[in-house]
């Protein structure tokens, strides 16, 4: 199993990279990782790297940043490490791509050089969220801002299928995110996206609101990805917010060693993004994984797992016969 | 001061509604709340009311439920607690009304029989979530289903003289809800509402994610009612989520009586809906406050106390004044 590994990607780049991986390598026998970046972001490495014979580089000349328009970087950053990344992938020199950078340009390069499976309107990322009895699997979190009800459709059926392979579920519950239960409820595109998943295959349990995202109503949920994308920062910005809060009382009431050794172990894990290690981009040509910019060695370690897992679980031949 | 209080809205109603109306009395000297509901729905409570010469009762005949149509109701549940409160506010007989009920139905009713502030396209759902520092009214949380650019213009204009009036904030930073804090980021409404943000008059700092909703960047957030409902219940269910797992691993640990006593009462406060009560809808020509159908006794009472605010601190002139 090889993946690719965007070296360029994560605010702290190439450091969580390069740690992360090495965590990977000793919990993936069969992982190689090949950084990708500019000579100078993986000059401090390049020892560690050299050592282990399971660990390679490529070498490129250009950088995207996180300001980087997606419609501009496919024409001018041809160089840069999600493009050569990307293009791996699609010569099937790699069996998956992880990036922790430009989330719009890792879509962007994906859609031009990989492209989407046939059959799929638009790709979606996918991320699980934390149930008190599992997890549900939310997509579009951010890969289109616009959504027409044909791709909440197709959303469901890649949704479906990736939690199958992840929970082994034979019929997961797909649910419509929607700021009411009752069939009628939400904006023209939502009530559409309703009726076309009510006549679908799939086991569509009916709209469900934000509150019962994290109630386990359903195994997969369906949304555009602007209401998906705020919904999922303003959860990670919620967490932070709550654990300052704990943090501040801890301290306060001179518990912060109770709170940062049992507590917070039990709670961070439930919740932090750093378990999933990243979001899955379901409907292109290959497993392609895009982590948050926060992303800590942690994070890293996990979003490689989870592309092993994807290319292994075979997830993109599966979408294709589904779409085929 | 007086407050039409819907005795049948919230799911335990009219209990909440009572208790909460005794205690509110009690802050406020010069309230007077008039409860209106069922014969049958207020019967229990009849003799504190009759006891009391500060309440008082109207009595409907028709009770509106959460899964009414808001389309069907104006035009079938005239004698409704909903459709009867708006009319005594339409008709100066109070001077602010609440319900904990079907908030489709309220923003029905007040189009329908108060109407829209002269200037305003469209009313929205303005309601304060915590920040470290203090809070950041979101708007609007539900009120329309679909917006247009220049409805969330609006929105900023009516939450920036709310905050102006609850915080004392001279200029407040208003903020757009977006998927990045770059100008381009979003779909084409949220861009074309950059654009008039950019050009009105107002404080406005720019794109907000999600994430920083939490963190103070902006007094004031303006998004689209899908987005906003989705994003508040989704917070809503996250605390629940929270509070269930610190319950669970306090009790665990043996520390469940003082997690309830210590932690948890600095930490509810600042996420708990009841704090605030309920969301204002801003817009139309009267005090109206929309409490969460969850509502408790206290959620109650800071919602009454939320109308008397409104009302006395002359909001719904200042927006009409600042939109003729």
């Amino acid at each position: 199993m090889r993946i690719a590994l965007d070296a360029m990607g994560s605010e702290s780049a190439p450091s969580p990279e390069v740690e992360g991986a090495l965590v990977a390598l000793e919990r993936e026998p069969d992982l190689e990782v090949v950084f990708i970046g500019t000579k100078k972001g993986l000059k401090p490495f390049t020892k560690i790297i050299e050592a282990n014979p399971r660990l390679d580089t490529v070498v490129v000349e250009q950088v995207i940043s996180m300001s980087d328009a997606p419609s501009e970087v496919v024409k001018t950053k041809g160089d840069s490490s999600i493009a050569v990344g990307i293009k791996m992938l699609k010569e099937r020199k790699v069996d998956g791509f992880v990036s922790a950078g430009n989330t719009g340009a890792v879509v962007a390069f994906s859609l031009f050089s990989l492209g989407r499976i046939q059959g799929v309107h638009r790709p979606a990322l996918a991320t699980p969220f934390p149930t008190p009895s599992g997890q549900t699997v939310v997509l579009d979190v951010g890969a289109n801002v616009d959504s027409k009800p044909e791709h909440l459709r197709d959303y469901a059926l890649m949704g479906a299928l990736m939690v199958g392979k992840i929970d082994g579920i034979k019929k997961p519950r797909v649910g419509l995110l929607n700021v009411g239960e009752e069939e009628k409820k939400g904006n023209q595109m939502v009530q559409e996206a309703y009726k076309l998943l009510t006549d679908s295959s799939l086991n569509f349990v009916g709209n469900v609101e934000g509150s019962r995202v994290f109630t386990g109503k359903a195994d997969v949920v369906v949304t555009d990805g602007f209401t998906g994308n705020v919904m999922l920062k303003a959860m990670e910005g919620m967490g932070a917010a709550v654990l300052s809060v704990m943090k501040n009382t801890g301290k306060k009431y001179r518990l912060r060693g109770w709170l940062s050794k049992k507590v917070f172990k039990d709670f961070i894990i439930g919740l932090n993004y750093e378990k999933a290690g990243g979001a899955i981009l379901l409907g292109v040509r290959g497993p392609v994984i895009i982590s948050h910019g926060h992303s800590s060695a942690r994070a890293i370690k996990n979003a490689v797992r989870l592309a092993c897992f994807v290319a292994r679980e075979g997830l993109v031949d599966a979408i294709a016969e589904e779409f085929k």
